[in-house]
């Protein structure tokens, strides 16, 4: 089972980035995770360019999120929701409707911040985004507080109540992916 | 008394960018709006390269926006929220914090859809992130649905009612505009 990992920054040394590695580290047996790292090649969404053949970038990104059997984003939080990064390329993903990468894709949405609260606005609206473009989003999330204190020098976090969380997390995303999607009438 | 229309959409016909042209013609005596077309140009946020000086198209969304007295956004909607374009540009423009272009800066938001919601959820969600990133913004919202059916071919409102709209929030921006601001503690 392959999980695609997008961190929502495209920071060097991003927190985000850590929190997938983190995930990479408790993923269930069968189960591996592959870090995308075209974000920044993603250009601004405009309908005039959304043809035949898409943007390289864009095709790179929608090819990422077909081949992967699930999803799993974290997201940091720029101005109390998602960052526009991010959220360009879930609009470049969710097009063109119906049959876009992410219908019926499993996904799970976690995020870290260098505050108190862990991205929970950015995970909450991703979530909406993301079910909105038909992703099937789990409802758990996974809030990283003081992202600068969160993780060991190997990228574990340092709360084991966090680890559990996001074991769990991953479980529950495992299980989606081995769920049939019932056919809409 | 100088508006800055900003477009969140970067297709040429945008219907958005025809709100805004609405709004041009039933401006309050002495203001102007002027139309930002240079959207495309702000690259994806990075906090890497978040530094002086400021990639060329970040440098004139801000000056743009600091020249101006007041902002009037226009958003279409994309995946339920914010479209990840005109979020970029707000994560660029909420920089450097505290003294980016947006703070204390009257701002109201407008939208319209090809649906029937007119951008509900955008201007909702768009208002609570630059109230975020400091910007004065108004309550008042203008939702317009249908897109494509509610423009004359001057670029005029085709309602009446949501014409009157349009013309309350503009006068409440511009009223917003000569609001001393009270100085923070």
């Amino acid at each position: 089972m392959r999980i695609l990992g997008i961190s929502g920054s495209l920071r060097r040394d991003s927190h985000n980035t850590r929190l997938l590695r983190a995930a990479a580290e408790m993923l269930p047996p069968g189960a591996e995770l592959e870090l995308f790292d075209g974000l920044g090649d993603v250009p601004p969404y405009n309908e005039d360019v959304d043809v035949e053949p898409a943007p390289a970038g864009v095709e790179r990104l929608r090819r990422a999120i077909a081949d992967a059997d699930a999803l799993l984003i974290s997201t940091p939080e720029y101005n109390a929701s998602v960052p526009g990064v991010l959220k360009n390329a879930v609009d470049w993903a969710s097009r063109p409707f119906p049959d876009n990468a992410l219908r019926d894709q499993p996904a799970a949405v976690i995020g870290t911040t260098t505050g108190l609260f862990g991205a929970v606005w950015a995970q909450a609206e991703l979530r909406k985004v993301l079910r909105y473009a038909g992703a099937r989003v789990l409802d758990e999330e996974l809030p990283v507080p003081t992202a600068e204190l969160a993780f060991t020098s190997d990228d574990l976090l340092v709360i084991p109540e966090l680890g559990e969380r996001l074991h769990d997390l991953l479980e529950a995303l495992v299980r989606e992916v081995d769920t049939p999607v019932e056919s809409s009438v």
